[in-house]
């Protein structure tokens, strides 16, 4: 049995931008499961700009609190588990949240297949790949023919719907900060286009497009309405997450054009989650990997290594700073 | 043949509050039919929320300039016309404008029913009727037992929205402007509650709803970041119009919680204009037809007499002075 349980704790809930003093390292007795419980080590941590979403008030979760361990998902291997469809070794997806043990309900847990390496399990074959498959595929409804449009284009989610919306025949751009993330997803990626956001010119470009029809939003803010402004007649805008806006208060204003060019555009706008498509999963997963193996699709991952590093993984994520899924190694 | 054509121009383009000295009245000769064309005179007038937003610029139609015979739809009666498909006294639903006589190409028009009283051709059976029933049903797709809240409740299409809602065994609630209007709708029309926007426990009546499942919105602004913010996940927004920004300049901001309560609601806002769903269009006027004949949809109109007084009629519907459909009677 293990001996201690490293925890990082959730200090101080931010007022503006989150910074790693906010969280404090602790350590704490390992849980011991009971009935119908299982006990999970962590592998590797996810990190996603919904944790700091999550810190805003109840989402489709409860709000966190100072105090708590902060949360977050993880692939974790089981330890030992009272239920007859799971042993020691095997690997779940859970909401462990950033501690090196968590006991949870035995039943909310599923094995995971074993495929290498493990980490595609948390990017492509995770949260981030059946995000990017849903809300193209479901909210975005996508033709062939058509320009797709995502922002944080660099990002875990982001590089696989671009990717997808080019195996589905569309004109993929991407919106991303930065030259090099642009050269990135142009020449490594296969994008048709990438426009720089921090651009002095970033709303002539997204005009000059010539019409979106399907906008993946991950940011929402300024750059949501730019591409509002620019979408053609019957035009889908998925909305993902709304990143320019977790990390600081509250914005005062929405953005201009709601609900006017709703109309005259008749656009739908349609938010989602990707557990929201849960009895499509093993279609979605049996397309995923397909397309990586046939290296249609190209898998970024930004390990990190490190327990101790999650605060700054965090940070770092909501300044930009990752291309493709991020995560970090603990065991 | 006619020996005069009344006229009213769009004299000058609105720059806050449309007034009735924006426009004049003046006289022409009457047009004459060419070769595939009509000539129709008209006999009632539409007044529509949506004649204020042609003025602001393009939207599914060009914008009006001045100068210009200001634009909108009539119950027209055919004088004669270059068609196999049209007769002289036959009515048409078509884009005269604010005149008495009018051509247009006959190919373009299509015979409507002879019902009555003819009236109903303009509003439950017209525009305001079709608009109402393919937003709540396409774009809203109400249940059984849900809540439906509809802005302008007490204009042509809101009135027909809260009672279409109530025939799917909805609850209907109407948000209208004073204690009046409300007392009409849940008095006459059967709405189960009505609320008054110009209250100052507005926002406080809304949250008190108990989340609302479909909101069918025609004012935009902040009647729209109210109900937005009350919506149960899984919501629709219907986005039929934004009257509340018709009638001044643009706004500068749009409603707070776009795109951050979409995704975390994982609502779906759907603009649209009825004729997106004129391949249901039969079936929709036979559902109406129905409803009416067995008194479960009551139909108001507002119907004011006599060409010149078409300006004030429009900007008093734009201060909500109307109760359903409003029209001017022209001949």
């Amino acid at each position: 049995m293990p001996d201690a349980n490293r925890q990082i704790v959730l200090d101080q809930l931010p007022q503006g931008r989150l910074l790693a003093e906010h969280f404090r390292l602790t350590e704490s007795e390992p849980p011991r499961p009971g009935a119908g419980e299982a006990l999970l080590r962590t592998r590797y941590i996810s990190l996603d700009a919904a944790n700091r979403a999550w810190m805003q008030g109840a989402t489709y979760r409860s709000a966190l609190n100072a105090g708590q361990v902060m949360a977050g998902g993880a692939l974790a291997e089981v330890v030992e588990a009272d239920s007859p469809d799971l042993k020691p070794g095997d690997l779940v997806f859970a909401d462990t949240g950033w501690q090196d043990y968590a006991v949870l309900p035995a039943k909310r847990l599923s094995k995971l297949p074993n495929l290498q390496p493990a980490t595609h399990l948390l990017s492509v074959y995770g949260v981030a790949g059946l995000t990017a498959y849903f809300g193209l595929l479901e909210c975005g409804r996508p033709k062939a023919g058509e320009t797709v449009v995502v922002s944080a284009a660099a990002g875990s989610v982001g590089s696989l719907v671009g990717q997808i919306a080019k195996i589905k025949g569309c004109r993929a751009v991407g919106i991303a900060g930065g030259e090099e993330k642009g050269r990135w997803l142009t020449g490594e990626l296969g994008f048709d286009q990438a426009i720089d956001y921090k651009a002095g010119d970033f709303k002539k470009q997204i005009r000059e497009l010539g019409g979106i029809d399907v906008y993946f939003d991950n940011v929402g803010g300024d750059v949501f309405e730019a591409c509002l402004f620019a979408m053609n007649t019957f035009g889908r805008i998925a909305c993902c997450g709304a990143v320019s806006q977790y990390d600081g208060t509250a914005p005062q204003h929405g953005p201009r054009g709601v609900p006017g060019l709703i109309v005259t555009k008749r656009l739908t706008l349609q938010g989602f989650i990707m557990s929201d498509f849960a009895e499509k999963n093993d279609q979605a997963l049996a397309d995923l990997q397909s397309w990586v193996a046939s290296g249609q699709l190209k898998v970024q991952e930004d390990v990190i290594d490190g327990f101790e590093n999650l605060p700054q993984a965090l940070v770092g994520l909501l300044a930009g700073e990752n291309r493709g899924k991020r995560m970090v190694k603990v065991s």
